[in-house]
C-alpha cells in the first residue's frame, strides 16, 4: 500500500494546486490519480474545501468497479466521469476537471478552442475538441458516466490521440485534462487556461483570425514531445 | 440578546469578506443578517470602511418598523431595500448588496444574466432576473424602499422562488443576493460574480451563444439542492 | 512653512498610493497638492520611482509663476498641465494624472465615458468629458500647458462645474482628476478607473446600452454630495 | 571574466523579473545579455524554472559561432533567434522573449500593434511591427534562426531603427524586445504588455479608433529619448 499512500499525498497536493494557481474557486475542481498496477484511483472527496484537504481524506476506489475501497468520505460527484476517461485512455496517470474561467467560457460557446499560436502548440497538438452535449435521457440517468462516455466517443470518432491532445471541453460545463502524473495533468490545466485566455484576447481583437500554420504547430509540439524533442535539458 | 450579539459578529465578518474576496471596493457593498424570532435586522453602518468595522458598529433595527434599536451609527443608506426584501422573502436569513464589476456590468446592460453553463446552474436555477427601472416619481421619494419593492414585484410577477433563485439585478445599479446565513449570502455573491464573468467571456466570444439545456440546468441544480441532492458529504 | 511640510508629506503619500492601488505602473502618474494661502503647488519630481519618493523629494513651485521655490529635483514634466488646472479650478486642492488602463482606453477612443450606472453617478455628476486633441502648433510649443488649457476650455465651453465633475479625459493620453485634498483626488482616480472598467464590460456585452436615467443620476450624486446628502455618518 | 560574471548575475535577475512582473508563466520567456567586447552572449538555460535559476546556471555562448563556451546546461531553444537579433542590431545590449498574454494576442492576430496613445509613444516610436510568417521550408530547418532572420528582414525592409523601435511581434508566436541592458529590455517588455493591453481595451470599445497624431507621437517619444529629452532628472 506504500504506492497508494504516496499517490494520495500527490493527489491531495495537486488538488490544492488548483486553488493556488487560480484554476478553481470554492470547491470547483478535482484531481484524480491512478495506480494502474493495483487497479486503483485516488480522488478528491466531494464538496470539501481545498484548505481542509489532507492526504487521509483522499478517497480510493476500484478502477474496475468504481467502489470505494478506502476512505470515510464520499468521492467527488464527478468520479464516474474520471473513471470513464481512466478506463479508455490507458496511458493517463491522472485526470483533472476545473471550471477555470477562460476554458469554461470556451466550453460554454460550444466551439472547439482553435490553435492560434505556439503557446498552444507547445502543449496541445491541435484544436481542443468539444464533445457532444448529452441528450435528456443521458442526463437523467448515469449523468456523470455519460459525460465521460461522450468524451471518449469524441476522441474515438475523430481518431484523436489522448497522448498528443490531453484536454477536452464539455459543452456548457468546462474542461477535463489528463497527464502522466497528477503534476502533469494540473500543469496541462494551467496551460489550457492560459491559451484559452490568449485565444479569447485574440478573438476579441480579430474575429476572423489566422490559424497557426499546421507546419508551425507540428514543429512546436514535436520540439517538446516525442523522440525528436530538443526543448529543455537532456535527462541524465 | 446573545443571538443578536452573535449575529452582529457574523454580519461584521461577512461585510469584511466582501472586501477580502474582491467583491467590493471602497465602501461599495453591505451585508445584513436577520434574527427573525426577535424581529431584528443587523446591517453595516453607512459609509464606514470595511477595515474599520467591528461587531459593535453593526446597526440593529426593527424588521417591522425599520427603526434603529441599537447602535450609535446611521445604518447603510440601502437599508430600506434590505428591509423590503427581508419582509417578502421570509426564508432569507441574510441579504447582500455589492457593486462587483461583472455583475454590475450585466445590471448596467439591463439584460437578464443567462444561464450558459453548469457553474451557474449549480447555484442559480435559471437566468438571473432584472427588475424594472424605477420611474422618476419612485426615485424621488422613498427611493431605496422602492428599489426593494421593484425586486419583490419581479419575483411575484414571474412567479420566481427566492429559494431557488437567490439573486436579482437592479438595472443601472448592481446585484442583490440572499441566503440562509450571512456566509451563504456572501457565497452566493461570489458565485454570481464568477458566473457573470464567465458569461461575459462567453458572450464576447460568441454573441449568439447556446443556452444550457433546461434538463442539464435542472440536473445540476438538483444535484446540489433539495431532497435528491447528492453533491458533498452527507450530514451526520 | 509648517503647512508646506505637511502638504509635501501628503502629496508624497498620495503619489505612493497610485502605485499601491494599481493606478500607475513604473513612473506613469503624478499627484500635486495646493497651499492656496501661500500660492504654492507641491508635485512629484519627474521620472522618480514611487518606491524612492520621500517628502523631501517633493518639488514646491509658485502657483503664479510656475518657478521652483524649493527642492533640488526637476518637477514632473506634466507640471504645466497641473498649473493650468489649478489656476482655473480654484476650489481644487489637489490634482492627479494617471495612465490607469481602463480610463486610458476610454481616452484613447476619444469618446466621453458615459454614465451607465449608479457607481458612476455616486461620484461624477454626468458623462466624463473629453477635451479637444491639440493641433500640431499647440503640441510643438508649450505642449503641457496647452493640454491644461484644452481641459479648462472644455469645462468652460460646456459650462461644466469642476466641483460636480472632478475628472476629464485627454484624448490619446489619459485622465486628469482633482479633489479637495490629495486623498480625495486619488480616491476620485480609483473610482474613475473602476467605473471605466464597468463601462467597458457593459459596452462589450451590449454596445447600444441604456444610459442611466437623469433622475437616478441626480438622485445618487445628491445622496452623497451637497446640502441634501444623506449617505455616510453625520459629522459631529 | 569579471564582466561576464557580472553579466550572468544581471541576466539571471532579469529572467527572474519576467516571472515576478507577470510576463512569463511556467518557463515561457527568456532574457539574454551581451558582452560585445568579448563577443559573448549570456542566456537562460532551456526549460529551467525561474525559481531554480542562479547566475551559475546561465549559459555563455560565442556571439559569432553560437557555441557554448561556459556552462553545463543547454541554452534556451530560442538562442538562435537571440543570436540573429544580436548580430544585426548592434546597439542592443540585451534581448527578451516572452509569451505575455496581451502582446501574444496581438502577435496571434498577425496585425501590427497600432500606436493609440502617449503611453505607447513614450517608449515606442510608431506601431509595433509584425514580421512575416515563416514558410514550411524555413520552419523545417533552422527554425529558430529563421525567426531571427525574419525579424531582421522586417526592420531592414521597412527601414526601421531598432533604437527607436525596440520591439517586434512574431506572428502566431509572441514578442521579442531589446534594450541597452537586461534591465532596459525587460522594462520595454513590461511597457509593451501594458500598451498591448490598453490597445486591446481601446479596440474592444471602438474598433475604428483614431490613431495618435504623428506630431503627438513624436513629441512624446522625443520628450523621453534623444538629444532634446526633458523628462526625468538630468544626469549629474
Amino acid at each position: 500500500m506504500k504506492d497508494i499512500d504516496e499517490l494520495k499525498k500527490r493527489v491531495c497536493e495537486a488538488n490544492k494546486t488548483l486553488l493556488a494557481s487560480g484554476l478553481a474557486a470554492l470547491t470547483w475542481g478535482n484531481v484524480s490519480g491512478l495506480e494502474r498496477k493495483e487497479g486503483k484511483m485516488a480522488i478528491k472527496p466531494s464538496g470539501v474545501d481545498y484548505e481542509d484537504l489532507a492526504a487521509d481524506k483522499i478517497v480510493v476506489l476500484s478502477l474496475a468497479s468504481g467502489e470505494v475501497c478506502c476512505g470515510d468520505l464520499a468521492p467527488s460527484s464527478d468520479t464516474p466521469t474520471h473513471l470513464e476517461i481512466a478506463r479508455a485512455f490507458t496511458a493517463a496517470g491522472a485526470i483533472v476537471h476545473t471550471h477555470s474561467p477562460y476554458a469554461t467560457a470556451w466550453a460554454q460557446t460550444g466551439m472547439a478552442l482553435p490553435c492560434l499560436g505556439t503557446t498552444h502548440a507547445d502543449t496541445f497538438c491541435g484544436d481542443i475538441p468539444v464533445c457532444e452535449q448529452l441528450t435528456a435521457e443521458e442526463a437523467e440517468k448515469d449523468y456523470e458516466a455519460n459525460v465521460g462516455k461522450a468524451i471518449v466517443a469524441r476522441f474515438s470518432d475523430e481518431n484523436l490521440d489522448p497522448g498528443r491532445m490531453p484536454a477536452v471541453l464539455v459543452p456548457g460545463h468546462g474542461p477535463f485534462l489528463w497527464g502522466e502524473t497528477p503534476e502533469d495533468a494540473v500543469k496541462n490545466a494551467i496551460v489550457l487556461e492560459e491559451v484559452a485566455r490568449m485565444a479569447h484576447l485574440t478573438f476579441s481583437l480579430r474575429h476572423e483570425c489566422p490559424r497557426l500554420p499546421e507546419y508551425i504547430l507540428k514543429k512546436h509540439f514535436n520540439r517538446k514531445h516525442g523522440p525528436d524533442a530538443y526543448y529543455g535539458q537532456k535527462a541524465t
